[in-house]
């Protein structure tokens, strides 16, 4: 556990590498709550992953990829749209994307008029398993964070999370 | 923009895929704020990667790693802590220490009496490189976390993170 409070936006500064320069840069208590926010992903992360192995369920990328698709208007994304939709990561979606069609989860189209695009489709067998996948992962949600704060301070933290992300709308 | 606020949290209930069922389950307005939080993670983190590729520096995996080891007694660690260590992906960490190796960034030593280990240990370039990009990434912090909350949703942000991961000196 000590190993994962090493934070990426701990910068070089604390280790000594780096003197205090010209440069605009946040205090070291701005970067310690940034910190915290980039640690608690990962950790929420890895036990809701590990949550959905001891349940013998798909990985949460698979999980992520059948969500998008689902949500999508006829369960179908071109790759770069669901490129841009997954919330984990985006390396490694090709083989992912891959291993989901010979799972039979997800299957491959052609896109009508447009030569360059292929569309993934979330299968009828892609919806049952997000669906038994969901139990696993929506009891985790409530484990790993909803249990763990104050009415408050969960919405705090969304309140805070939406203002990060400029609003689609506009 | 819309296709990111599609979330993975949001489960398939919202799409009718699954009925109510006896499972507890967090609430909806519950289940939001967790979306908003893996949207900010996933918005944020493209936002510094670009800032990075804009600057002409290492990507924000490479910085991870970078931090994790210049951070180290030695700056070194075990592949296997660093892969505890990083704080964005562990998937891929291999190859990304392979290619660090061939860029100079990172050395690999023997564990002497563990026949088993080999360190991933930073160079001298490693820590300038990191310096460099340093720059980049803290005035990105800046620009897109410090700078778009009041003190008290910074400070709530990191209290609420901090909540949800385990102290590891207990």
């Amino acid at each position: 556990m000590a190993a994962i409070c090493a934070g990426i936006a701990r910068g070089p500064s604390m280790t000594g590498v780096e003197q205090a320069s010209g440069h605009r840069r946040p205090r070291q208590e701005q970067l310690e709550h940034w910190r915290a926010f980039l640690r608690a992903h990962a950790y929420v992360i890895s036990r809701l992953e590990a949550d959905l192995v001891a349940d013998d369920q798909p990985s949460l990328a698979t999980y992520d990829v059948l969500v998008q698709l689902v949500e999508a208007p006829g369960r179908r994304l071109r790759m770069t749209e669901l490129a841009d939709a997954v919330l984990l990561s985006r390396s490694g979606l090709t083989r992912l994307v891959d291993r989901m069609v010979s799972q039979g989860y997800v299957r491959r189209e052609p896109s009508p008029g447009d030569a360059r695009g292929v569309y993934a489709v979330g299968t009828d067998l892609g919806v049952a398993t997000l669906r038994r996948a969901s139990r696993t992962h929506l009891r985790g949600i409530g484990e790993h964070v909803v249990d763990l704060l104050s009415a408050d301070e969960l919405e705090g933290l969304g309140r805070a999370c939406r203002k990060l992300v400029p609003d689609p709308g506009h």
